[in-house]
């Protein structure tokens, strides 16, 4: 399978397996973000044949467990994801995959798109969770690339007016572009929260806001999640920031307003093509860098990445 | 209306409210658990006859806003409930309530037990909210008197192993009477807490904790449930003891451990008298004091009631 | 209050009544689908002022029975309603009508597309119920003027693939026009069922029917629809054609597809308002005639809407 | 594995298959309803050993498809099912089976009873789906085999009131025998409806039947349960008497009383052994009749349990 990688989420894990030694003698294989072309089949498999794009689903359940069976497989304990321990991940030049995680790939969506399924399914993961529709006013703490893919996720799945924050005026005017009803600047300041919370509740309108994705996780977005958040409403936690966190849990449970957390995903990639295939979801505005694979051009794409800036999804062509 | 009240969840708010001022020249009448005997019935009230016994339930939502329509009043801001400003409680000899939040009831239950409906629909709710049926496990963090009444809830809602957990041995022995399957005492220290997780993981059994109630709501005790909680599952946070909370939520909410907060009730007094009556919840054991309506009686209620020791719920007999 | 009210779904009602008689002597005044102009508010209404455009919800629900206490006003026992015994409906120059049921218009929404929040709101009840999002597949049955709104709010909850089915040409290539991604012309002989079936199915996809909504409700609708959708699918009846029916419930039980019933709407307003104001549903092609309020033009105006034909909605600018 | 095995359900299977041909030159071997004693293991196979007792769950699914991938695996077009060509049945001496289906009994549940587990899933498979809880009344139409174990669920799910009904005196005995809070003597003629919609609504009580299970599947069982559950109520159909019904659909779907089908089971061996496990159902009194696995004595229970009378389940011991 010819492949085409994103780099991004993973940036963070590569540099832990010192980055140097990446190609060469990488301890492990990296990437879980990624489509191709297949070159071979199993002998059982009716859905594909050598020549399909498509867009590869990571993790493969056991389909023994409580979990899997009740439709949860994403929690599965037994779960084996690319790259994660021990098993390598899909930045090679080829996998061997189950064709039931092949997702076929429409004419019109490019690899490039393709590999855009994996972070785009976090979102709809999350959105799904949240039980987002066009009733629901969405808040999204953070305009970071899992950010503007939940921003995207949440307007397919009808959310009628989304706004987003954060602490960077390119990445808010990126927000803008990508269709955000209303952004606001925040400091990383925890003073500022009440006033902060206010202006967010005065950009959102009256209806105030049913649902807050909170995809930079730290004390500081939570706490204004939990406070921005109408009675009633829910807090999808689905950046990793902090760990332990110190925000007002129990005035927000008093107010009914429960925290939902995520873990990947589960039958996303079908939603997700369809999403693309149909441009209610159009993803290519997020793809800023390009490279090759060669060893320089992983260096620097890894380099690009972690830099920030105006990268937002860094893609390998292979 | 003569009535019946309990007090106890009620003792801090007092407090604010100077103790021995409470029955001669109170700013406010305090008390929301209380049953009573019909004396006068408005000319359109169809279901009810003077002399009928009934439990109250204390709040009166508008039936104007959206929370209310869509079947949620108990989080509707405009909400009149006893003892919250400018509403008086009902700790007095008659009050004036509407027909529809009077639930008459049953010949086999005093007015001492339909008083008792108001602390069980907290712990009604709650089981509703987390989806409590024959395959939740749950676990239990505290057993006071929102942590015991949680227990017999879970239990008619046909848990099928509640784990119950509090520092104090005399309550885990009640909390052993009235039925839980395994108990855990614990410390107030936060090193311990990857101990007892331990600890009740194994008296909980293989499959786990599914559902976790925190009934005391410090650090430590949701610390302990959101690591206590198996994956997918759910911890409702309860009791309000601290405000603001330093706890590990990320890792909870990559678990899709998700927090569900609870306000109160709704529509719980015909389950609470349902559950009462057909004997599949007893709360006769939880009444442990029962006092007179005289300054003095009054105020050693309240005094036995803060002590805690060896009491429960302590009750008025007006 | 002034008034822009329709008729249509009243014309059978009407007929009943007598139609000459109706404006002179009217046993009963008919009408639930309108909008108007504020004249005079009562003197604790706060959300209202004269000359405020607004939409009426028709039904006033008890607030004292469990059904409203629940969230499902809709079918309080006791609901008060326009035009059903004893309460005269909306086809009047000045209606009296509570508050919380005046839901105020933009701008940018005529009073004509006001009014056509009721039948709208049959279909976003629908939709809700039937839980329609981004990855329902969605069969209409009968492209009438329910069908229509079906349609239309269908599509705004995310619905990816919408088929709509008709015996006649002209509605379905008004069906065509609203932007329905297939049309399939059907006979009312039972005999072709089968074959039908396989072409609903052939011009919808592989994926299949996840709802079907029946908004004819024939025996042969009906069969079709349940014959049509996928197994775990769900069927929603909202077509009143036929009163006992006469179909193959057990094989539908048998692959898990539920038929879900649907009375009136509730919260449904706000959604309908927001969908007019956004662009996302517009309904003014829906309205095909226009009358004024005199007797013949009355007259005139459900003669109109009786015979059908290229009639979708009529309505009437008092 | 030595077997315990139940017929019932197959009867009706087996005569087309011709009795007399059973064991000598069967076309195919029937019966899905067993227990057994784990003979060998494969050598991935962690969660038993040789000498266990276990409850066999017959389905196997494909975990390829998206219904199996999203938790609902009984709906699987590619599910392999005992006694569902071209797959044989359980009615053997030996089966290989996947060890994740084979379900380990506690010490005090007999083969017999483990057995039992799989018309007991049926009946936890219709409560799940119907949501039945401390809140559901509930009616069941059909005091036969399947009926009485959806009483026993119902209660065990925590039904507050349960009401059966049927044609027959001595099925009506058994049901009051395990804990019916009323039953109901009906005829089989339609135009006894009325009258007997009306005395089951007097046994019922005024709050009414929450959910009517049709155990049965006639027109006019499910008449009955249409027209005897309250709006906003289910009916779920379990039997499968006729194919083609002829019910009053539209008076019921226009008071939201839903319909809901149902396929099989999904992941109910668990919870049908823990409720057997903690005696909260006891299924003993439903095994009537026992034979051994020689040819007459098949032939002889096969004719028991077709004849009906007092035979509700009949167990072969291998």
């Amino acid at each position: 399978m010819k492949a085409v990688g994103i780099c991004g989420s993973d940036v963070h894990f590569l540099k832990t397996l010192r980055l140097a030694d990446f190609v060469v003698k990488e301890p492990m294989v990296i990437g879980h973000e990624c489509a191709g072309i297949i070159e071979e089949i199993g002998s059982e498999v009716k859905n594909l044949v050598p020549g399909d794009r498509v867009a590869l689903e990571p993790g493969i359940g056991c389909w023994r467990c409580d979990r899997c069976k009740e439709g949860r497989y994403n929690i599965c304990p037994d779960m084996k994801f690319f790259a994660t321990p021990p098993v390598h991940g899909s930045l090679a030049r080829q996998v061997v995959h189950p064709a039931d995680l092949c997702f076929k790939l429409p004419d019109n969506i490019s690899l490039e798109e393709g590999a855009m399924c994996e972070p785009l399914s976090v979102a709809v993961h999350a959105c799904r969770r949240a039980n987002i529709g066009p009733e629901t006013n969405v808040l999204v703490m953070g305009a970071g690339p899992i950010g503007l893919v939940t921003l995207l996720a949440a307007r397919a799945f009808g959310a009628p007016r989304i706004v987003i924050v954060d602490v960077d005026d390119y990445r808010l005017s990126v927000a803008n572009n990508l269709g955000a009803d209303g952004v606001v600047k925040v400091s990383t300041n925890m003073q500022d929260i009440p006033e902060e919370v206010e202006r967010i509740c005065e950009v959102m309108g009256a209806v105030g806001v049913h649902v807050t994705f909170d995809c930079a996780g730290f004390n500081k977005t939570m706490s204004t999640a939990l406070s921005a958040t109408r009675a009633g409403g829910k807090v999808c936690l689905v950046g990793l920031g902090h760990n332990e966190m110190t925000v007002p849990l129990t005035p927000a449970a008093a107010r009914e307003v429960d925290i939902i957390g995520i873990f990947r995903y589960k039958n996303t990639w079908p939603l997700c093509i369809e999403l693309l295939r149909s441009g209610k979801i159009d993803v290519k505005p997020l793809i800023t860098h390009r490279f090759g694979f060669s060893q320089e051009e992983v260096e620097e794409a890894f380099e690009t990445s972690a830099r920030g800036g105006d990268a937002i999804k860094v893609m390998f062509n292979l």
